[in-house]
């Protein structure tokens, strides 16, 4: 007998079977739907890119991390590792054909060779969306409103507990604009990027080490002024008069934020954000707005949506200047904590009747049958069944997860298969009335 | 000035625009809907497996064309070049935990290093769908039926032109083990691997070509024999009697085609199958029914959907012997014939509405009103708008795909941007109910 290859996957990467991509895709059709409600369009780029185009000046974690080779042609390539820089690659070489402000959003996997010890998958799916386009057109605090009113209604509808979800929807926004104008007051701002960094890790490695850190980078003494700074706390208009004075007083980024905090009261949903001096994101690019999402619930599971403005998105590519604002679902953090308080979807199939197809002959018949149902709107399987083994079949229909059969003959047989309770002498539209007046009795998400 | 990076992709590689991607989810979705409503479930794999998974044996042309590398760990790795080495992989990997028949679907993405100039793409998008199980359970008529109508479904319901899409839709039906029953008595068994490709060639390089490369493999007499055999014509019944005669009498496979044809003309679609002894199917694997579809108004543009029986799909991981059906939908040349005859969504947002914020002090009620449109189930923008140049507004949003725009103050005002005609003094409520009165002047595709 030959020798066996074993059936594996890579580290760090993973099957989705049945019921977890069921809840997969129900869960970014829900995001996905809102993006659509605002009029985001989606776009689609390469998952290969030319490795120049991803790594840009390059260097850092990013080039240690990227899945890179040369193709048959020579050519040095990589998987993407986001979704970002295709955007700016994209946006650049597409610019004269898109209609600015571009609204898109992508959701689409990207490749990693992380530390897989540390939890991470090396596949991961990113749900973004941005808005881009030349700063007069895109750079307003229209464009920041929308993407957190956006975000905040995403992640409700990935919720989506019924009755409020809303309220278990947290968003702590900051400026980096406003936090560099503070960091030039105190002579740092050369040392920005490692700062900005140092503070990102406050939540993960606690004050005093974040306070070491800092005073590291810039001395003692500004290292107690930015800690007086990110530790600012109270509603959002006190908060933001203390680190505008902080800053040296009225500028453009302490008004954006004043901008924004109206229109978040005008719109009713001001209770949803917080303005958290301490949210810097690790990125570099960021330049204004920045902010991570929490779930009320389950507050230690960390952000599950970030995101933030930028000021030129597409330098290394044209020599337009795009700014934008975007936002970044953490999918799989989204799931495990979904999964973690009861939500999110939880079956193994579409179907809601298992026809029996118990005489072979008559196959044509069974899905004739199969047809009405479909039309209307009732997803079915026909399955083969040994008319002598009838509660094997039953046993096998519901284990994949259906709940009724139908057994066909002059008349149809509707069964109930938790209730174990049979329906005689029907026809087939007493059997799609029947089911559509039970349609709680099965979980009923989008069928995409 | 710094240099900057050209933003281009890879040769064999495309940037999908929101309208093309637009067009090509919805016919994702639409085809996603009809293997739904069979009860075929979604599952994902990884897009890099080790590579001596997916090449197995190896060799020929999949082991030119796969894009292959050492990650950083040193292992040998690739990218996926289609999804059903995958399937195999994942199905022996998983078979204690999948409910059988397994009837599953899988639409991602494949990649491989073909040329080019063949207008081939090296990353596209496949659509399969297989119902594998072990053979007593998945190797009957009943699952060769299902994927038959399934697929029939499936194009018609991508087509939808309204009125009889069924009636545009032509699938080719061939049996693989009648044919090879056939070149046994030919004592031509030998040599099927080539002669089967020989065949399949026939449509590309004609008739003449076919016969002196038949003729290379298995003889003059024995080219013409199979010249005859895949030539037969007529209608089932009759091709079928030929067939078996010359396959040397009664046999499992001619009285699988005569199951078969009986459920079609039982389900009364038996107008759109045809046997055709002449559709043999580059692959290896198969070896029960094989099958092409052709689109009537585009026979030109060749199969649209094909697939077949395998009787063993994942003996190089397993021992255990699963049998299966399947077909995969060439998405790309599906969206090129569609476009070909002007059918397929052609739109570039799914926003209706743009509502112009003429006063960015008044954004959050902006974003209050659009709202109430969004849970109307009508998708809209809000976009910066200049009081004074409402025109450019206007022509801004018309570019963007947009029907309708919207001016709120203390009334609104809604103007149908084609007809270039308002009117004024409406609630919100009022220009939900005028949009919805109006849900033709847009395209309506499904909003995922």
């Amino acid at each position: 007998m030959a020798c066996l290859i074993e059936p594996k996957v890579l580290k760090g990467f993973r099957d989705f079977l049945p019921a977890d991509e069921i809840a997969r895709r129900e869960l970014v059709a829900r995001i996905e739907s809102v993006y659509q409600s605002y009029g985001y369009v989606p776009i689609d780029t390469p998952a290969l890119e030319y490795t120049e185009i991803l790594l840009g000046k390059g260097g850092g974690e990013t080039e240690k991390q990227i899945y890179r080779f040369a193709d048959a042609g020579g050519r040095d390539i990589a998987l993407r590792f986001d979704l970002t820089v295709p955007l700016a690659r994209f946006t650049a070489a597409h610019a004269d054909e898109l209609s600015m402000p571009f609204k898109r959003y992508h959701i689409a996997k990207v490749w990693r060779g992380e530390n897989t010890q540390r939890g991470r998958y090396r596949e991961f799916m990113q749900c973004d969306c941005d808005a881009i386009g030349d700063a007069k057109d895109a750079d307003n605090a229209l464009a920041d409103f929308e993407i957190l009113c956006m975000m905040r209604d995403a992640l409700t509808a990935a919720i989506n507990e019924g009755g409020d979800s809303a309220a278990q929807v947290k968003i702590c926004v900051n400026h980096r604009g406003l936090f560099n104008r503070f960091l030039d007051r105190l002579n740092a701002q050369g040392k920005s990027v490692d700062i900005l960094r140092a503070v990102d890790k406050l939540a993960k490695i606690g004050r005093a080490e974040t306070r070491t850190l800092l005073a590291g980078i810039a001395g003692e003494a500004a290292a107690d002024e930015i800690l007086a700074y990110i530790e600012t706390a109270g509603n959002w208009n006190e908060t933001l008069a203390t680190l505008a004075r902080m800053a040296g007083g009225a500028s453009p980024e302490d008004e954006r934020l004043r901008i924004i905090y109206g229109m978040l009261e005008d719109a009713g949903i001001a209770d949803s954000f917080t303005l958290a001096p301490s949210i810097t994101r690790g990125l570099d690019y960021y330049t204004g707005i920045v902010y991570e999402s929490f779930l009320t619930a389950l507050p230690g599971i960390g952000s599950v949506c970030s995101g933030g403005r930028y000021g030129n998105l597409a330098g290394l590519y044209t020599r337009r200047t795009l700014s934008g604002v975007g936002a970044s679902v953490g999918l799989d953090r989204l799931i495990a904590a979904l999964s973690s308080i009861g939500g999110g979807t939880q079956r193994a199939t579409y179907a809601r009747l298992a026809i029996a197809a118990t005489n072979e002959a008559a196959g044509g018949l069974y899905q004739l049958l199969a047809s009405q149902f479909r039309a209307a709107g009732i997803p079915c399987e026909v399955l083969a069944a040994d008319e002598k083994k009838l509660t094997a079949f039953y046993m096998s229909a519901e284990k994949r997860g259906i709940g009724y059969a139908v057994l066909a003959g002059d008349t149809i047989t509707l069964r109930d298969l938790s209730a174990r309770k049979n329906t005689e002498g029907l026809n087939a539209q007493e059997v799609i009335a029947l089911l559509n007046n039970n349609k709680n009795r099965q979980p009923q998400g989008t069928i995409l």
